[in-house]
C-alpha cells in the first residue's frame, strides 16, 4: 500500500473510533491513562533502550546539542511522563458540560453542550514526551489522535505508543483511538493534512519550517503554536525592584521557550536609573544585550540592536532593549514587532495598566507579572497541548476545553415555528 | 492597479481600521447602525432604482425565478433591513466581556476577555440584505468587514454600501471599517481569500460551488455555512399528534432553507398508524413524497426513494421517508447520511430522548421540537451571520459572540515563575 493509502486507512479507523470514544465514560478514559502510566513505568528499561538507538543515530548525524537533549529519555524524564499521565487522569471531564442553558419565551430550553472535536492530528518534532502528553490530552477530551513525530525519535515513539495502545485496549477504548504514523518521510505529513472529512484538526508543534509546511498544504483546520516575540514594558511609574525581578525572570529563568521575553521596553524617564543594575545582572547571568542608541548611551559597551532584532525570537540568552518616550510608543512597538503571544507591563499607574490591557492584542496580556506564566499548568488548566498563536477557536494555552467543540441541545414539548 | 493590488490595499486599510474599531465605544458603533438605518430609509428610492438595474439585467440573463426573488428589493424588504439594523444596535456588547476570571494560588488573576477577530471577509451570492446584515454584525462586534456580493447584485450592493459608509463616517468610525469589492470577477474572491495576515476569517454564504471554491483556495480560516440534510425521527413512543405537527412544520413552513427537514424516519411499530394521515396532509400542502419499501407498502402511489435521496438537500417541497426498526437504526442513518446540521426526535420515552441527544453529533439536536428553530434569532442571539456546519470556532447559528475571539488578561503584583 502507498503512504497515502496507509494514512487514509488509519484516518478512517480513527474517525470510526472517535464516535465510540466520544461516548466513552470518564472512568474508562481515566483508566486508560493510569494503565498507560503503569505500563510505561514497567517498560521503562526497553523504552530507554529504544531511545538510545534514536540518540545514537542523531549523534552520528551530528544533530545540535539542544536537539539531542530534547530527544533523550532518562528515568527522570520517563517519570515526568508518568506523572503527566496521572495528572491528566485526575482532571475533571469537560465533555458533556452544558453552558448557557436558557429558556426561550416559547418554552424551548437551549444550551451548548461540549463535545469532542473528532480526530486530531499532531505533527511534532523529535520530542518523545509529546507522544504521551498529546495522546493523553486528546483521549481525555474524547478525541481520536494520529501522532506523527519527528523521524529521529521514531524508535522512542513506537516504544511509547505500544504502551499507550496496550493501556487503551485494556481500558476497553476502541482500537483506532490512538494511532501513530511510522512513515518518516514528508509525504506522510502531506497525506495526513489532506484527510479532509476524516481528520478534523491538525496541530503542528515545532519550528517555523514545520509549521509553514503544515499551514501551506493543509486541507483541514490547523491551530498553530508559532513563535513568541514577547515584550516586557517598564513604565515610568513602575516599582523598579519589581520590574527588575520580572525582567530577569522573563528572560533568564528559561530562555529557550516561547514565553520568554525577547525585547525589553523601558520608559525614558527611568531608563538611566533602571538599566545599569539590570544589565549588569543580566550579563552576570550570561545574557548578551543588544540596545538602542539611548540604551547604549546609558550603559557602554553594548552591541547595537538593528530592526532585525526587534523581529527576532532568540530563544536564547540574548535580549534586545529599547528606550521609549512613553506608553504609546511601547504599545506601537509591540503591535508592530510582536508576535501576539505574551506581553507584560510593569507599572503602578492604574490608567496605564488599563490602557495596556486594552490596546495590546496578544493572546496573553500581563500587568506586573512575568510573561513566563503563559502555560496551561500555570493558568490552572492542569496541562496543555500547546499555545495557540492563531486567533480562531483557541488562543493562548490550550487545555482540555480547547480540545472540544460544542453542539446545541434543544428540549421542547411540541414547539413548531410560526 | 491589478485586482490583487486593489484587494490588498483594501485589506490593509481594513486591518488598520480594525485596531481602531476594536477600541471603539459601544455608543459610536450603535450610532453608526442607527444612522445607517436612517440613511437607508431616506435613500430607499434610489436604492430601489439601482436594484431595478440588477433585476432587469438578471431577467435578461434568464436567471431562475427564486434567484430574481432573492435579488429583488422593495419597500417592505428595505424596511426589513432597517429593522434589522435597529435590532442589532439594541443588542448588548460582547466585546470586553471577561469570562472565567479566577485567582490562582500565587495570587495571579486570570480571565478570558472577548475581543474582535479582526478583519472578516464575507463572500455571498446576490442577496442585497446580506450586505447590510453582515456589515452591521461585524461592526457591532468590532470587526472590519470586506464584502464581496454576487455580481448580479452589484448596483444594489454599491447603493447600500454608500449608505453604510456615510453612516459609519458620521459616527466617527475609522475609514476602512466597512469595505466592498466591486470587481465582479472570480479573481477578486481568489485575491481576498489569499490575504493571509490581513484577513482573519472568511465566511462564504451561498451555494455548494461557491463554498467549495472558497474552501479549496483559501489561505485564511474559513467558517462554512454548508448544506442541511435535516432529519426528524418519530419514535415508537411519540405523541403522534405532536409528531405530525412537528413533521409538517419542519418540511412545509419554509422548505427552501437549510434547517427544513429533508428526511423523515419513522419507527416501524407506529408507521402504519402515523404515515397515512401525515402523507395526505403533506401532499395536500403540495409536497412530493419519496419512500422506502415499507412506506410504499403502507401508502400506495409513492415514488421509491433511492440512496441518492437520503443524501439530497432538496430545499424544496419534497420529502423522503424511511421506516426504521428502532432508534439505533435511526441514529445510524442520520450519522451516515446527515450533514450534521439539525435533527429532531419526537418521543415520550426519557431514555430514547437522552440517547438521541447524546449519540447524534449534529450542530443542533432537538427533542420534541421542529428543526426550523435553528436560527440565531430563535436561539436568543438577536441576529446571526450564518449557521456554521464546521466543527471549529463556531457551530450552528453564529451571532455576535461567535464573531469574537478572546485574549487572556493576567493581573499580578510582581509574580515571577519559580
Amino acid at each position: 500500500m502507498s503512504v497515502i493509502d496507509d494514512v487514509k486507512k488509519m484516518a478512517g479507523a480513527a474517525k470510526g473510533a472517535s464516535r465510540v470514544l466520544a461516548l466513552a465514560s470518564l472512568k474508562s478514559k481515566d483508566r486508560a491513562l493510569t494503565r498507560a502510566a503503569e505500563i510505561i513505568k514497567k517498560s521503562s528499561g526497553s523504552i530507554v533502550r529504544e531511545n538510545n538507538k534514536d540518540v545514537k543515530s542523531a549523534k552520528s548525524k551530528r544533530m545540535p546539542k539542544a536537539f539531542i537533549d530534547r530527544l533523550t529519555l532518562n528515568p527522570s524524564r520517563i517519570g515526568g511522563m508518568i506523572s503527566s499521565l496521572k495528572k491528566i487522569a485526575e482532571l475533571s471531564d469537560v465533555v458533556g458540560r452544558v453552558d448557557n442553558m436558557h429558556r426561550m419565551p416559547n418554552g424551548l430550553w437551549i444550551g451548548k453542550e461540549r463535545v469532542p472535536i473528532g480526530v486530531i492530528g499532531i505533527v511534532y518534532e523529535s520530542r518523545p514526551n509529546v507522544t504521551v502528553d498529546c495522546a493523553a490530552l486528546c483521549v481525555k477530551s474524547g478525541n481520536s489522535v494520529i501522532l506523527r513525530g519527528g523521524s529521529e525519535s521514531i524508535n522512542s515513539n513506537i516504544a511509547l505508543f505500544k504502551c499507550l495502545k496496550q493501556a487503551f485496549k485494556e481500558a476497553g477504548l476502541p482500537e483506532g483511538a490512538v494511532n501513530i504514523i511510522t512513515h518518516t518521510g514528508r509525504e506522510a505529513v502531506r497525506a495526513l493534512i489532506r484527510m479532509k472529512g476524516l481528520v478534523d484538526l491538525v496541530i503542528p508543534r515545532g519550528g517555523e519550517s514545520l509549521i509553514n509546511e503544515v499551514s501551506r498544504y493543509s486541507k483541514v483546520p490547523v491551530i498553530r503554536h508559532y513563535k513568541g516575540i514577547c515584550h516586557v514594558y517598564v513604565d515610568e511609574s513602575a516599582d523598579l525592584n519589581m520590574a527588575e525581578k520580572i525582567a530577569i525572570n522573563a528572560k533568564v529563568q528559561r530562555p529557550g521557550v516561547c514565553n520568554a521575553m525577547e525585547t525589553l521596553l523601558v520608559h525614558k524617564e527611568i531608563a538611566a536609573r533602571f538599566l545599569p543594575s539590570l544589565i549588569k545582572k543580566l550579563k552576570d547571568a550570561g545574557c548578551e544585550i543588544r540596545g538602542c542608541d539611548v540604551t547604549r548611551h546609558i550603559v557602554k559597551g553594548i552591541k547595537k540592536a538593528s530592526e532585525k532584532d526587534w523581529r527576532t525570537e532568540y530563544l536564547d540568552l540574548i535580549l534586545s532593549i529599547k528606550v521609549v518616550s512613553d506608553i504609546s510608543e511601547a504599545i506601537e512597538h509591540i503591535n508592530k514587532f510582536g508576535s501576539s503571544h505574551s506581553e507584560a507591563i510593569v507599572t503602578e499607574d492604574y490608567g496605564n495598566a488599563n490602557r495596556f490591557l486594552k490596546e495590546i492584542d496578544s493572546a496573553c496580556v500581563y500587568v506586573n507579572a512575568s510573561t513566563r506564566f503563559t502555560d496551561g499548568g500555570e493558568f490552572g488548566m492542569g496541562a496543555e497541548i500547546g499555545i495557540s498563536t492563531d486567533r480562531l477557536h483557541a488562543r493562548g494555552p490550550m487545555g482540555l476545553e480547547e480540545l472540544t467543540t460544542y453542539k446545541y441541545i434543544i428540549l421542547g414539548d411540541g414547539q413548531v415555528r410560526k
